[in-house]
């Protein structure tokens, strides 16, 4: 068996997330499914991270153990040919050691989140960014997300469903950045709780419209309970962006 | 009745152009549709510029006449809502004066072609940009695209269904910028002819292709025939961008 580690870009939008689900599409069935198609073998792939319905990925990591005689360039090639009309594409596909594991040996995730600030509906970007019409004041959402970056106690941050044996978790990076009418949402971190990032960026949305200021901010964290979130931003906004190994250069 | 110029983005997969069509959706049709059933009143659009199908806009301009007393703002609103589950939106509205006009008025008007130049098959691009999976030669690109600049006879570059009356143009400015693998043409002009820029593209593309010196683009120009096209881009990666008036700041 080889061990073939993918770099994924995925549209999540007719997807129910990532893994496969009994009641509908996943980017997991359809690259699995793909591999079947080129390989015959049934093949389970391994992600960097889980991500959920509407979310999308950049450049997720995966890898899969294949039996077939076949050089990576060529797998992703049939893959790819294979995965169509599914808005999914390899994007890179290499032979790794066997004991690379896409998720447990990756040391770093990384997300952003996209916000269209703006009065009119989308168009190109429906099911791709959050809309949200109330100006949004990003020097103070900015200002703001630095008392979520360190070491802290996420669970205001932190889905019912989270499995996560803590909630204590290291923030290294959350920045705001906007350009024109758009705003990015740059997190970082060696592992998020479920619903982490979509959780403070509801909570920074707050503090941009104004109605929460940085201290409410501070308190929902410190309250360390769910009942203190402000508001859960929606899935579309939110892209996978890189997984990173310790073998890898940070680029 | 009060003349009102509307600034419109539009992904234009869903349309067989700009241009209200007997035999499929149209931009235009969905405008003026959606301001009937605000006004009651059955409105002309007029715009900068048509497009072909599967061409979009970011910021087309357009005006219509209408009869009803409505504020800028709420009759933007009430389209937009109208507009719904098209992916049309009015981004600005404004009275003018009377002798406004959104075409004639007109002095200048841009476009963007994006390319992807990737192996990969497109996923949230798909219809949005043209993929080109040979590695092109953006700087090649860019020098040869400056042959094109200035006033030349584009018969070459000129679809045959074309009604304008002279091939000759003053062409501003075509630059070719690469980012990663995307690759941008900007292109801009008083006017094009129609399929120009689609033209010029997919020449240049041969040349970043290397199939093509910069002095086969020349000779293409010179020869002023159709038949001497390297190659028509396809309207996917197409966007008018920007339409300039008299009386308003290039910015």
């Amino acid at each position: 068996m080889t061990r073939f580690a993918f770099t994924v870009e995925f549209d999540g939008r007719p997807f129910m997330g990532w893994q496969r689900q009994a009641h509908g599409p996943s980017v997991q069935q359809a690259i699995e499914d793909a591999i079947f198609a080129v390989t015959g073998e049934r093949a389970i792939i391994h992600a960097a991270g889980r991500t959920d319905a509407g979310v999308h990925g950049l450049a997720m990591r995966a890898h899969a153990e294949i039996g077939k005689d076949i050089a990576p360039f060529r797998l992703m090639e049939a893959i790819n040919a294979r995965l169509r009309p599914d808005p999914v594409a390899i994007l890179t596909c290499d032979v790794m050691p066997d004991d690379w594991h896409a998720r447990f040996s990756c040391v770093g995730r990384s997300y952003i989140y996209r916000i269209a600030n703006r009065r009119a509906p989308l168009t190109f970007d429906r099911g791709l960014m959050w809309r949200v019409i109330q100006p949004l004041d990003a020097d103070a959402m900015h200002a703001a997300a630095q008392i979520l970056v360190g070491l802290h106690d996420f669970t205001t941050f932190r889905s019912a469903h989270c499995q996560a044996h803590s909630p204590v978790k290291t923030l290294d990076r959350l920045a705001v950045e906007r350009d024109g009418d758009r705003i990015a949402i740059h997190a970082a971190a060696r592992s998020f709780l479920h619903h982490q990032v979509r959780s403070m960026v509801g909570c920074l949305a707050m503090v941009g419209m104004g109605r929460w200021s940085a201290d409410d901010l501070r308190a929902a964290l410190e309250a360390k309970d769910r009942a203190a979130l402000g508001l859960n931003a929606p899935p579309d906004g939110l892209y996978f962006v890189r997984a990173t190994y310790p073998d890898e250069a940070v680029s």
